[in-house]
């Protein structure tokens, strides 16, 4: 069976075509800067990436391009868009909705709206995705899969905020969670590389790209984790400042001439290793800068480990016993110095890298990285959110 | 010697004389509701107990009802206030300026003016108190002890948040801490419990008060803390939220009626264990209240736990090897159900509580509650922030 994931960003669309029957992709590729002038769309598909010229107004525009390039003469990989039989869309935030996939229906699409107050960037392009693929691909079963779901075995203990208990009832306001399907597919990974069922593990995974987030799993359910009712809480990120001072808005609201936006945007877009380092929001150029000798890039690369050890040490006193660290995304799994800061002088605490094997931990690889006598296993896993909506969108064809 | 303390509040002086001989308490108490119809002073001296009728317009008239106790015929204490060698004030934010104790001129007046920005609620009132003292006590030493003094250990990497670095530079925002004279009063504690020099311990120390922080001790130096900017941040508190997603507020400016000095207010007022269990902000109450089956209540105490265990795990991995945990404060001292609850099955990280020894504290004393084979010492050790103010006013008193 065909299966197309799409995952809509406000003026981009990323997608990827896979052929069920062995988990193959047959194409892939990214349209960006949807409404502009510079419209481009790069599609990867038979060994070979094609950028046509290309023009779209919006979603729907766009979702119509990546059909077109999909059954295209030259570079195309299906005949007919009708051979797409399910279409499974990455939705960010599912709020307390949703536990899991589910098939689109107008009652789905009302709820993920409600859900749009509490992601209006992420959730506003996901139902635009969704209503494009609707029209285009009438007769594919449409799927959503929500970041937020993985995390939606979460505790009242590690979901309710410490603050007016009405705020929770009323505005909604409670730790989601995020980067659920990249947790949820490095765990079950993770218990494939260790030859053990998830349910009996422990783990805590690491996913650490352009957006950064921690998760706390026992017994195969997430238990807690660092992003909050939005992702801009936990670790440092490439522009997100993660964990701060809630009184820092205050002050900068009283002392700065930024206004409330402003403050909220410089949060979102000009803070974490870009805030810090006043250089780049790429772990690759900091990493670099800092050999260089930039005083400031290399503060950054050890605030951004500093801040994941705590959140590792959380974690391993919440699960009591830990069985895995696992690492991913693009930093986790390309950036060996940042793996091996961040687990070092744990040895008494059951985690011991080898250092060898953490070098040399080959682009798109699994690896485990722990030593031979490490009591928690340190595994690098990369991660494959697309695989893993394609299989829930998969499983829920039939049903 | 005859050494004053004193700590002002906003309405309210608390202060204690010392013999600095023996280092007993020859008076202390507390004025409170200054500037209303309802002034109180609670004096205690000589095992007594007494309430004066009173009236004080500010801290200058309050401190004149204080020195007229000390020397009243019946409940004083010294004969003439000439007495009072030497006065400690207890001054909350020193920012980047101080690293100790220093003797008041009109540079340091002018430098706490200068941090009044970053605690106008705290530095103001102990800057009254300052002011008071000097005129109603010209001869004696004036001492500023700060609660951000201990904190100035920190290194940038714990210090600097993951946000623009000019804000830092410009507005001053970083993490300084606070608590620090009852952190530094319980680790110079500990290292004496377990006979061992502090500047070769790693310890944890936990200040459960009504306001709580937690400090990563390492060889005898604060290298992490959990309150930053303010100390409105880290652990769940009286009615103080802790930790928190930044963008919370941002959401509720954008979605509730609430202005922003609304939600600040309920950030600083109503939130922490007040706000989750609608109840109280005490955790005497909460223990009983979910006791009695109040389910907010009880989620109130595990959330605090909750919270707390994490911020210890964080601390261990920092330090990597940890020689004692150390509670202090109201909370720390006499909840033996909290500190059972944070330290439970964490015996993988060396933490092995004794039970018995736990339930068996008493009020005012220092225990060791930790099993004879727990690696990491655990220790109860009641708080005195105003006798380390005595000593450090003594050591520059001389000077």
């Amino acid at each position: 069976m065909k299966i197309l994931t799409i995952n809509c960003g406000s003026s981009s669309i990323k997608y990827q075509l896979f052929d069920m029957a062995d988990e193959s992709v047959l194409a892939k590729g990214l349209l960006e800067r949807l409404g502009t002038e510079q419209v481009s769309l790069c599609h990867q598909a038979k060994g070979a990436v094609v950028q046509p010229s290309c023009s779209a107004e919006d979603h729907r525009d766009g979702l119509g391009l990546i059909l077109a390039s999909l059954v295209h003469r030259d570079y195309g990989v299906i005949e007919r868009i009708e051979q797409i039989k399910a279409v499974g869309h990455r939705v960010v935030h599912g709020g307390e909705e949703f536990s899991g996939a589910v098939r689109i229906d107008p009652k789905v699409i009302r709820a993920i709206e409600n859900c749009a107050q509490l992601a209006p960037l992420h959730n506003r392009p996901n139902l635009a995705g969704i209503t494009a693929a609707q029209m285009a691909l009438g007769s594919a079963v449409q799927v959503a899969v929500f970041d937020t779901a993985f995390h939606s075995t979460l505790k009242k203990v590690a979901f309710i905020y410490a603050l007016p208990y009405e705020w929770y009832e009323q505005y909604g306001i409670r730790r989601y969670g995020f980067h659920g399907t990249s947790h949820q597919y490095v765990a079950a990974s993770a218990a494939e590389m260790l030859g053990r069922p998830l349910n009996e593990l422990n783990l805590i995974t690491a996913h650490l790209g352009n957006g950064c987030s921690i998760t706390a799993i026992r017994r195969g359910k997430s238990v807690d984790h660092s992003m909050g009712l939005t992702p801009a809480e936990g670790l440092v990120m490439g522009t997100r400042g993660g964990d701060m001072d809630p009184a820092i808005v205050f002050h900068l609201a009283a002392n700065s001439d930024m206004s409330l936006e402003q403050i909220n945007e410089a949060l979102q877009h000009r803070s974490g290793l870009l805030g810090i380092s006043g250089l780049s929001n790429d772990m690759r150029d900091i990493v670099q800068a800092g050999e260089d000798g930039q005083e400031r890039a290399r503060l950054a690369l050890e605030i951004f480990v500093h801040r994941l050890k705590k959140y590792i040490g959380a974690y391993m006193a919440l699960l009591g016993e830990v069985d895995g660290l696992v690492f991913t995304g693009g930093i986790g799994e390309n950036s060996a110095v940042v793996r091996s800061k961040a687990v070092a002088n744990l040895e008494r605490f059951g985690l011991r890298l080898d250092g060898k094997a953490n070098e040399a931990v080959a682009q798109g690889q699994a690896k485990e990285i722990s030593a031979a006598d490490s009591e928690v296993k340190i595994l690098v896993i990369p991660t494959n959110e697309e695989l893993l909506i394609a299989r829930q969108t998969l499983a829920l064809v039939g049903s």
